[in-house]
């Protein structure tokens, strides 16, 4: 069975992969600076971000391994024994773009194991775009479900439907985008699982790479910057408000800017804010809701 | 005693006192736009937006009493019983300036009943200045402190800190302005506690005043915005994660865009973003915790 060290190699190899590939994909020479930091109670990360590329104008790839004895508040979420060892490691991406035309992307990957036999695994990549393109759309979620099919083809039905119900604003009636797929507590394989992260975490370059290549060059004025900046503030509540990672950590003393490398360069609020009738922002609001973007045969 | 519509009835004339304060003090012709609304279980609002202003870039003073049975989300929260017939009214307000010198200012009056006899009162004015002036923080408090005097010189002294613990961002270890007063649960005394919320309501327009007209002229640039859209990343931060209005507000179904007309018309996050030392920004930010900002003699 795979053990915490392996994981976590996999982990910090996949970040150092993931940011080569998206140093070559925006390809302006920008590189991620990278934040070594230590947490008081055990382990620590590589905080690595991304600012003003040619693609990605904000951006953080974070690795992190902490440890320790488990502190009360996140005993308590879990349901676990305080002062317990644990161990959680992972990867998470969040990706903010220049051209309105190319999507917000999202990843984790992650292990959690505390002493005693208890571990899981979680993760998931969904898209927000601000202009919703149905081909790239169905592409990209072709791609998810061929992911998961390689180990078992109950995953995509089920873990895209959790990504639908997650990434939900239920105060606005609006997804958070086109979604993708979202897993947690995978723990009664640890091998099967583990090589299901690992094909999630190397899926990750290859599903964003058709969505900025054949955005990227698209022209965008005011306008699309506009709407660029209302959608971001939805990125912004959602994260916020309703995002159970930020919460977590936010709450149980995460680090604060690894956390929140999340949110967006730039966001705007207009009050009652709405899209014009009949207009490629309207068919954008209009999508935002669970789709079947690729036909399921269970 | 005061009865619920003699209250209602000070509210709705407090925000036509407010918006047409308000409007003289912007001084640019711009008035305040009205949005009538019903809630489905039964009352409404009025919520009043104010945008593009010579001082107020974006703002609202919204009018709100809701009533009829109570829904099961509010009745849990309060630790009442749910179906219970409830009223609460009250004015709340945000207004986001355009210069960066001029602070953002936030007050809420409120009242709360429950049939069997249950009632309180709850509001509060505090301050969120993006370049903090001690001068004018001493003067705003002094002038919190007056109107606190008038009822209950007990109150300043426990208002000021409840503002302080309140209006405070443990993510980030500073307090979201200069704080002022905040209150919730007055409820011993309804004629007393009914006058207290008149005094502080009428404090709003002259608390203003004095921190529009001594910063609005002053000469700013591209530094001075880049700090306030800083400032304001923080002032959403503070809303959607741990205001407990906007929470129990989006949570229970209020109406979603008169409570997230508190948000600022644009906002920016930089990675680890930090004022350098010994500039305007990183003395304002060494003054984000509780002070003592006038002499207190309980």
């Amino acid at each position: 069975m795979a053990k915490l060290e392996e994981i976590k190699g996999f982990f910090m190899d996949l970040q150092d992969r993931i940011c080569g590939g998206l140093e070559e994909l925006d390809g302006s020479g920008t590189k991620f600076v990278q934040d070594l930091w230590e947490r008081p109670g055990g382990g620590g990360g590589r905080t690595r971000v991304f600012a003003g590329g040619d693609v990605i104008v904000k951006g953080g790839v974070n690795f992190s391994h902490v440890h320790g004895p488990m502190p009360a508040k996140i005993a308590n979420k879990l349901k676990l024994d305080e002062g317990a060892q644990f161990h959680a490691t992972g990867v998470s991406i969040v990706l903010h773009p220049l051209n309105p035309y190319v999507p917000i992307i999202h990843s984790n990957v992650r292990y959690f194991e505390v002493e005693g036999g208890t571990f899981w695994f979680g993760g998931g990549i969904d898209v927000t775009p601000a202009y919703i393109d149905l081909e790239q759309g169905r592409a990209f979620h072709q791609l998810m479900k061929d992911t998961c099919d390689k180990t078992d083809s109950a995953y995509y039905p089920k873990f895209k439907k959790w990504a639908d119900d997650y990434f939900y604003l239920p105060h606005r009636n609006e997804t958070r985008g086109i979604g993708g797929i979202f897993f947690d507590h995978l723990r009664t394989d640890k091998d099967k699982h583990f090589q299901f992260v690992q094909d999630v975490g190397n899926a990750f370059v290859p599903s964003y790479r058709p969505l900025v290549e054949q955005n990227r060059v698209k022209a965008y004025g005011q306008r699309e910057l506009d709407w660029q900046l209302h959608r971001r503030s939805r990125y912004v509540e959602f994260n916020l408000v309703h995002d159970a990672g930020t919460k977590f950590g936010l709450e149980t003393g995460g680090r604060t800017e690894s956390i929140l490398m999340s949110m967006p360069p730039m966001a705007s609020w207009g009050y009652a804010y709405a899209p014009e009738p009949d207009t490629p922002e309207a068919e954008t609001q209009s999508l935002l809701k669970p789709m079947e973007w690729v036909p399921i045969h269970v």
